[in-house]
């Protein structure tokens, strides 16, 4: 078998982690990483021995070689060599590298930093997967947005989603940022947020609106929906919904998953690399009826949420699988999830 | 004019403002406030020259004592000289105050934390001032549950309300607390929130339901709130309403106002007494519609905003007035609010 | 007596605490404070009714009358009125601003933010208060080290100091920021810190090094002080001299100053205005000698700490009392210190 | 080769680490962990299919039954196959357990949260090995006196140390903790600090004192160590002297480790179980020297950094190398340190 080509254009938080998704999968080849600057996640790739191939994204590549980096080669070197590319640089940066992606033939995956015009899809792996199928150049949902949809989609799916109301409480930073930072604050953006209106561009029959406050802590959005669906759908129904998605880990508070750093703490218990999670998590205690609307709570793992759908995206950009069975279904076995 | 005679009992972060509210009712008189031992607020009130008058709750006046803290008496001293006693003491305690002031003759009137048993009249002054007049024992709402009830009883008013389903971003400590904290997470609890439930003992027209989780900060609730009206209403509409509430701060994130710790800095700009706001505030550009359904975000200011209900709770329970409309114009008319 | 006329230049954290400070002063008159745009400070003062004349800072003042800011004029009309300036701009404004105040003819006190050029004198109250006398313009030490200051000057006047080295262990922003933050990290400066070299510079008979470490929290800096004094000096004398000093406060873990926080808590319930202090906190239960060597740790109020050291300066500047001695006392007396 | 067979009692933050740590040496052969309840790393070990055998330490299993966790015996079963213990259990439980170890003949080692007297050696894997070799029960030194003694032993072999003042800026909770924390605040401790009295238990020749802050993070102490010399040491021979110390890791601020945070990043990024680090850190921009005096900050990754000096226990208890050099070097190679 071929193995499809790819290049990780951007080795930051999101672009390591595609990297290590694009190395699972064991259909396709990860050519290289391209980025500009001897970062920490650079060091760390040189500390490890360089197990994947750096390419450089500027023409200046003094500051790499001066912190003793390998590099194999320019961006348009791996560019020669790859099928597609993910593109995981900063938001804005991904616009001006799609030209040199036409020029090479190749096609890319833009992240939710991206506007949407830089791509022909806006692009959900279980929402609308078909969309992709073919398409040179896709953008994924945001993190929220990913992790969120997946849960709409599910419950869409069963009974019909009239509309919801999202309340998304965001963590502000990553862990290990210090260029961006809350204290004692939470803070509060203008609605409607932009989760929801996404939501609205990738299932258009949903009704959707939101409000979205940051709180200081680095690991984990907590989402809550409420959800009017069509069909009256029981607590225990949505569970059993819930808990067969491959991408849903459902939790209890009882078992001691009080919260975010539970997660996190039981990810990196796990020996999961980075402590990451594929994951979203749901709280079977946190899901409420009020009528026939239900509501509950979403934990999303904001550094690695999106690594399957990007995946997914790669298998239909690539007409690796046809259909968003197949094609969600090789990308959950090559990331090891139920 | 004979003043009311009002006694505080507890006078932790609560006690404090609650005394100090009654001390700025023109038509009540601060007998004094019990206490225990000798805490930093029992300090600052020695350090101010005894303002207040000080009672001890508990036998053993030794600590207090030590501390070279002043004392006017046993809180059974201070019973005989009160027509009614706030009682702000820890969750549990008032409970067994209540045989106190029974013993008195003294009414009483609860906070938050203590079981609704303990009281005959569970009390919002703007939601249910009729059903405290002339009643013995009232037991407040909790501060969460008053700034909301404040909020979702202003529509009903107006439009009715059919149902609420909210989200608490839940502040976890006061400013100062050593005793307990949260770092770097986020606590989801047991759904449906208690607030939610006790909207609906408050005002049983309404459905509620509602999800919290504890965030690492220390000033101010913020709250979500998804509302069906009975009858459609405008964001305009809905703007106006709430600028009308003397209870109720419209602020703008373009004015400035970007989360709690927005308020709290105005609060002390403002040169309010400990930097506290007697209103929740609600954010102009955070009020979206969807559909008939409309979502807001409040801040509710922890240590204070239960204040005033707690004077109109007097005023209903002493008779002082007998309507609403009075009972909350004098307390709004002496604690300087619009 | 014809009093002192003050201005205050930059109406922000420090600039409204200065206005307040001259305020207090019945021997200085505050003409009016002066900005540039409708900030959540400002506004507090026109929801307050203009208890200060504001002056507008710069030539377009759209934004302020847009959000009916009442203005007395700018910045130029202001200066024609006062002896002397405090200018509270941010850093870098202060030295654009001295042409202002030149043309005018009038002293200026800059604050820790600038550069040390900017002055003739860079002043503390304590340490080098003759030093300012009849100088034009004056820079103030930065909160830490004015705080800093008062500790090792009042050790080194009783038994002189051989040298210092300290931690501070830094707030990262003020309650109400959002412009900077810190989650869930400590940040490491540099060293040795400005503060340590600006001792120097202000005591140049100690020998001063340190490190700065930031934390995410918004009040109350704490430093520790390693300090070999030239003579030894047991833990009960060190504790007198400094309960003797007026603007250092002496607190004790057992009586719940805990930390920071508890500070912070306290002043609130001391009904200062905005929960200011304007003494340093030291721990009783904190000092420690080893050897001859002392340690102990420090609590600096970021955002009032400097305002009675400003008061000096203009005492100085304006040569209203001609020693450390008086100067102080003076400034002391008008603050309420002990 | 007979492998030594070691049991870990306890399998908590530090428990867990300890098995993975024993995992790793190739002369030892973990036979199993102990604990009571499924915690969730007990249900990480359950999902990651028992890598582990665990046995229960409690008479009632229960608990452990119910959450479908695979059970191999008690704790008496397991003492019944091992030589040796770690025991990581909370603080007062090991003095407890210590009976049991009598009871079966099996030596074992303390952590720093029990009492000195539990154990015949208070014990440091490069301060004292040799007081460890042969002997039955030791205590390790706890997170920040392991890595505090790390640096101090190091510069003391070297030139002499005869004096050191620690300022201990404490993370307040582990990544995943919900049963303590603290919000927004500083904390002061009572000084001296134990760390400082224990590192002249450990190192008598140095006299030690110190002062220990609380700060609201959850990964990495840092610790900032103001030390005389008896000899003096320029930075450039400090740092080489830490640069060769395999258990000491110079980073850069220049090289973007800005701080804790910085180094759990990378230490996930290096895709290290649990994004752990067993070195300590030291910033190379830190160092600074004032007269002889030397003064710089280390980083403690706190969970993990008592791993190699349990490993270091072991073998000096089991006499599986009887000098320091010998055994510590072991220990490194299998930990995979430089």
């Amino acid at each position: 078998m071929n193995k499809i080509k790819v290049g990780v254009v951007g080795y930051g938080v999101i672009g390591q982690r595609l990297a290590d998704g694009v190395a699972k999968q064991e259909d396709m080849e990860l050519i290289g990483v391209a980025d500009v600057a001897p970062t920490l996640s650079i060091r760390a790739l040189k500390e490890q021995g360089m197990p994947y191939d750096l390419y450089c994204s500027i023409d200046d590549t003094t500051a790499l070689e001066q912190a003793g980096i390998p590099i194999t080669g320019k961006l348009e070197d791996m560019l020669q060599k790859v099928d597609i590319v993910l593109d995981a640089t900063s938001a804005g940066i991904g616009a001006k590298n799609k030209e040199l992606y036409k020029k090479y033939g190749v096609k890319a995956i833009f992240q939710g930093g991206e506007k949407n015009e830089v791509a022909d899809v806006f692009f959900h792996g279980y929402a609308n997967y078909e969309k992709g199928v073919g398409a040179d150049y896709l953008k994924l949902t945001s993190c929220n947005t990913t992790g969120l949809i997946r849960a709409v989609d599910c419950i869409h799916r069963e009974v019909g989603v009239e509309k919801v109301a999202i309340t998304i409480i965001r963590r502000v930073a990553d862990p290990g940022d210090y260029h961006r930072g809350l204290t004692n604050a939470l803070q509060v953006d203008k609605a409607p947020s932009h989760q929801a209106v996404d939501l609205m561009t990738i299932i258009p029959e949903v009704d959707a609106t939101g409000i979205l406050v940051h709180t200081p802590v680095t690991h984990g959005h907590i989402i809550t929906v409420v959800a009017t669906p069509k069909k009256d759908i029981s607590k225990e129904e949505l569970l059993k919904l819930f808990e067969s998605h491959p991408r849903i880990r459902v939790v209890r508070l009882a078992d001691g998953f009080l919260g975010n750093a539970s997660l996190f703490r039981y990810a990196r218990d796990l020996g999961n690399k980075r402590g990451d999670m594929y994951e979203i998590a749901i709280w079977e205690e946190s899901i409420v009826k009020s009528g026939k609307d239900i509501m509950f709570a979403i934990n999303i793992p904001q550094e690695s949420v999106v690594i399957p759908e990007n995946m997914d995206a790669i298998r239909a950009a690539m007409k690796m699988q046809l259909t968003r069975e197949e094609g969600t279904k090789m990308t959950n076995q090559y990331l090891g999830m139920k």
